[in-house]
């Protein structure tokens, strides 16, 4: 499923001022994030298709995987906040944009001026949204059925029938946001697609007409037909991140990451690496330092722990990793092997980015949003 | 020594804008840069102070950081590679920017054309700036002395002799850096410091004149007089990071960082919060959801062990800490004392960045230089 390994030495050529003034450079394939979006749409049958893009498209650029997504005939898509709302409004505008959390007190003015649909996650939301929203634009109202973080309790929901508010909405769909979607054996997928469906019959009676609803992130869409509703929200699935727990990934990684080599030394027996000097060498050693820290997306968890490849060969961490800088054992190849300015790969095709993750005690999304801004992420 | 509780009612209000558009909120409290400006100054007596500003000066944005320094008498600074120096120099033209690691290979035109003074850390580093460099621009010497990580060997120092190149530098100054400076009783420093005067003088006898030298990192600062040489480096010390282990901060934190309460709500016993439902709630609870998650820098590790603190109490997260929004119970408060809107304390006055930063498993300056770019830095 790797394809992904893209740097063969023409592109080491033509990508090489990046890493002379980057020192590390992201790659995302822009033939995966197709893939995975055939895959996504055949698995989401007849539902719509609306991609969450958030936290800037998970750190890889939000205005560059808009552009793919509209390539590939996407028409709306969530975001989490006004301001990237207002970032991607400046580019796209016939793009449907929708604001999972539109900031307290919510201000409908901000909103309609920069036409942003948003979802109403509480009693208060809709208040404030039927208050300012003169115009009768339409929203989305977001229904808790068990993660217990945004959306209207059933209570809520119950108390609805009695306020002036509920008749006042357009709504384009009822939401609801899945706790264990990963993970298909679990009951509770289950339970909260029941409590939806109670949810959305309730509504629909209250407002004398069908709603339309939508549950699916991207690891619902491997739930089950049954999931996919009207609408599903795919996001992480588009770059490629594994939806299933423990399970072998069927879309294909797009993204990789690579440093290069700023200096190599001998290193002598019993001398010390780094900040602290946590490691001491068993034997004389062929050092290299690397162009990436934690500062660029390479933690301080993996001292003395995480490693890289050069060649397509693993090679160790060693020392403390440092801001910008990091120090890895080459001693696996002869003293004229290898030479500055040799390309390092911190995770790409020797190394799942679902594998770096999990060294890295944490999941994919987290390690690219943590992604340095500045690092150039260049689409191949 | 905390004086960054900034966040009265009338700074609420003032900044909700921020709060409403981007969840969390980054304030920098200038006046303590300019005292720990002032301490740092008077430790450094008559060496000159040049700034390191390197990670986006720790995330919190170089330009707007450089600006403070300027207005304070600075007039040089270290960033990390071109990318950041090309950056700085488009706002600053009279500024002195030293690069500390040029890329590979070195290129000496790029320096050049942007007025960029390299720190030469290799015989490959000396040898590209010399070919390159026909107006005969100054540079800086990187001398390894005990971190393998950058700078010229000793014997790549003797070496220096046979060679033409040397002839052809002109040297500002010698640097080395320090692995252990925040721990005074490491003797390792002063084995470090020994190393730099003997190769000062060996390249100073080469050059045939006397030659600078700088040592100190924020750190080495507080190691004593005979540490401070000609030129000192000191970089996240203006932010108040403690540059003494498990020593009072002598400095004063100027970071802190607040998100807003999006919805409150009461959970039944028994229910789950958050992905994959890692907590079950023992009592009815009132819970928050809070507008920060991991893509803004609320790691992912603080799931179901980290606090945030609202009107000076502690409480906990519960569940997952997820991409933007976190979930923590506020059932120490009564039904009506909180409400929709209200500032939630990440780390400022009544959590220090460096306890946040333990909680993290980590370091000060990881934490700032994770958080999210699009955050809102506030200088105030």
């Amino acid at each position: 499923m790797m394809e992904i390994n893209i740097l063969n030495q023409d592109l080491k050529k033509k990508y090489n001022k990046y890493f002379q003034q980057y020192g590390s450079v992201l790659f995302i394939n822009k033939n995966n994030i197709i893939y995975n979006s055939t895959i996504i749409s055949s698995k989401s049958k007849k539902s719509k298709i609306f991609p969450v893009i958030k936290a800037n498209a998970y750190g890889m650029g939000v205005i560059a995987i808009t552009n793919i997504l509209i390539e590939l005939g996407y028409k709306s898509i969530f975001l989490a906040n006004i301001a990237e709302g207002v970032e991607v409004r400046k580019k796209f505008k016939s793009l449907n944009i929708y604001i999972l959390n539109c900031g307290q007190p919510l201000n409908a003015q901000i909103l309609i001026k920069h036409n942003l649909i948003p979802v109403l996650n509480s009693v208060e939301d809709i208040k404030s949204w039927v208050c300012g929203n003169l115009n009768n634009e339409s929203c989305v109202i977001h229904l808790d059925t068990g993660m217990n973080r945004l959306g209207l309790s059933y209570s809520n929901i119950l108390d609805l029938k009695k306020t002036k508010y509920i008749n006042k909405l357009k709504i384009k769909f009822l939401m609801t946001h899945l706790a264990s979607a990963e993970n298909a054996k679990k009951k509770f997928n289950e339970i909260q697609l029941n409590k939806l469906q109670k949810y959305t019959k309730i509504i629909s009676k209250i407002k004398n007409h069908s709603i339309k609803s939508s549950i699916c992130n991207s690891s619902g869409i491997w739930l089950g037909e049954k999931y996919l509703l009207n609408i599903v929200r795919p996001g992480a699935s588009f770059l490629g991140i594994n939806p299933l727990l423990n399970k072998q990934n069927p879309l294909k990684e797009t993204v990789s990451m690579y440093a290069q080599i700023t200096q190599i030394r001998k290193a002598l027996k019993n001398t010390s690496v780094g900040y602290g000097q946590t490691v001491k060498l068993k034997k004389d050693s062929l050092l290299a330092t690397i162009s990436i820290g934690y500062s660029n997306g390479l933690s301080r968890l993996l001292s003395n722990k995480g490693s890289v490849y050069i060649n397509n060969k693993k090679l160790d961490i060693l020392g403390r990793v440092s801001m910008d800088l990091t120090v890895i054992d080459i001693s696996k190849f002869n003293d004229r092997e290898l030479k500055i300015g040799d390309i390092v790969e911190i995770f790409g095709p020797n190394k799942s980015l679902e594998k770096f993750a999990i060294e890295n005690n944490t999941i994919p999304y987290e390690i690219l949003c943590n992604i340095d801004k500045n690092i150039p992420k260049i689409i191949v």
